[in-house]
């Protein structure tokens, strides 16, 4: 997708070296952050200098890759790599798939990363497509989180249909959660759509209840961290709220994302654990003053404690569809990919 | 209430002038502001140094009352008092009820001044002692924004019951929503309740569907701006949503007001009218560095608009029941005061 008008990856590899988008200074600064060796691409990942479940997966098969190129001990390498954040279940399909290319040459196991990277990007590509099919012209669409080009290799998930009815001339407006405790939505969300020159408006997470009362959300879209068989899906704290009041005001609430999310060994939502995160991401905020200086403040009363769970559970029941790279499907006919 | 093991109330007089807690300072500085005439009351109201229905109201009756003790032009005062902060209702009952009283004589207008206040104190006391009787032993409370002391002139609306409660000995817990953008949960209840020694978790907005679906909150408790006849409610931005997620987990849903808030003019909620402010209150925040230095941080892409209303409306039908200083009231049953 564009930044100031240029085309860019969010990750991609230039010979030997894995190059990306540094996520840590966006939106008040835009770099191209370069790893030369995996264990740098693996510091990259642990930093979140990349993040999103695509762009981390991407990642990892680069990082292996590095690993065989460079003749560095690649069990020991396959280790660090599967250690960076433990809990992305794409990390693992791309390091083991990359691993077992690499055993017969470096090559394929380049080959192997740069197929699981196009992969990615295929899949956001026909999920636009798809979920473009579902936008009505002049959709207020509702989003949370960053499930933007960001968090993959390339357009998205939530957002891919969002930029192939913008493309498609449909006059949509974007409405964006601003995802608090992190802020994904307002400074990752609005960051790609202002480059995109989509129409977009920030709100309060707490304004959506408003909106669609008034009738302003005529559908919402969000991605998925990962969804079980049964349909039941995880995703950043705040999207089952936005899921129980679509279904209050009658909207459409659809989850995207490409069809290796769907984990048929997690049977259902209960299967799967809310990782809890430092309460100093609620009680404090970072940004920029108006000299463009970088400030960590405490915006919450001194003493106070808080809890920060980072991902809640939609049940099967709230949402209206999951549209994938393989088809808009409805819960009770979800089909995995990994195993395929 | 207590600040530091000494009680304070929100606003007070002491002969001629009007003190007040200064809640731009808080939750980082504690700090007492001196209003020496009317003129310097306005300005507090004005600058938001007092907040809240409550509190304002008493404001207003200390600065009329002032106004003719300092035989001032009380006309140009009344004026000047009553466009401080045109929207809030408390306000002009008091102003016009000092004016009237004033006319006789600066003592009797200043008697009507501190009636109001201690009105208002009274109130906040009856809803704390009837909202007591709701909460069971062990409760968990979830509230939104700051209906606590601060906002009145002492005991609160929301934060009353939960008081009393806390004093029983009920072993009660009290989560608080941030409530963005202002994030006066976060800050103002937070250091209400770390005052009084209440135990409490401050929670990211988007994290209150989650703790319902665990059955982490056993009720939920909320302010109100203005009541409509119809038990229509309108508060804080987000106030709507709660309630929608308290009705989805069948979680029982309280207004504790003074039933001064009830407007038997304002029909139903479709006669409120929704104010919309900066948008920066949701792309910039403030607070202090680790030094203490308090920043101005934009906390979002560059560039991007927001949409900031300011309150939303919830519908009677959410609506459990309205703790007021008279009784707990349903829709359908609401008694108003300010014609009584």
């Amino acid at each position: 997708m564009k930044v100031n008008g240029v085309h860019y990856k969010t990750i991609w590899m230039e010979s030997a070296e894995v190059l990306m988008i540094d996520q840590n200074k966006l939106p008040f600064e835009f770099s191209i952050h370069r790893c030369s060796d995996y264990k740098a691409t693996c510091r990259a990942i642990v930093n979140m200098t990349v993040r999103g479940a695509g762009a981390i997966g991407a990642a990892a098969g680069f990082a292996m890759a590095q690993a065989f190129m460079s003749k560095a001990d690649t069990e020991k390498a396959r280790l660090e790599i599967n250690s960076t954040r433990p809990t992305a279940r794409d990390l693992f399909y791309a390091s083991e798939k990359v691993f077992a290319a690499g055993v017969h040459s470096p090559a394929l196991a380049q080959q192997a990363a740069l197929d699981i990277a196009l992969e990615n990007e295929n899949a956001g590509r026909n999920i636009g497509i798809l979920g473009n099919e579902l936008i009505k012209p002049g959709a207020r669409i509702l989003t949370h989180c960053n499930a933007g080009w960001l968090a993959f290799v390339d357009y998205g998930s939530a957002l891919a249909p969002v930029y192939a009815a913008h493309k498609a001339g449909k006059n949509i407006h974007v409405y964006v959660d601003e995802t608090r405790p992190r802020g994904q939505g307002a400074r990752l969300t609005a960051w790609e759509l202002h480059n995109e020159g989509v129409p977009h408006t920030i709100i309060p997470d707490n304004a959506a209840a408003l909106l669609m009362a008034k009738g302003m959300i005529d559908m919402v879209i969000t991605g998925a961290d990962r969804i079980a068989s049964n349909g039941d899906a995880a995703n950043k704290i705040g999207t089952l709220e936005k899921a129980i009041l679509a279904k209050h005001y009658g909207i459409p609430f659809y989850i995207a994302a490409p069809s290796s999310t769907i984990d048929m060994n997690t049977l259902t939502g209960n299967d799967i654990i809310i990782e809890e995160r430092s309460q100093d991401e609620v009680l404090k905020q970072t940004g920029i003053d108006d000299h463009g200086n970088m400030h960590t403040i405490l915006v919450a009363s001194p003493g106070s404690p808080a809890y920060n769970p980072a991902f809640d559970v939609t049940l099967a029941e709230l949402i209206t569809g999951y549209i994938t790279e393989k088809g808009v499907l409805t819960a009770g006919h979800l089909t995995p990919s990994l195993s395929s």
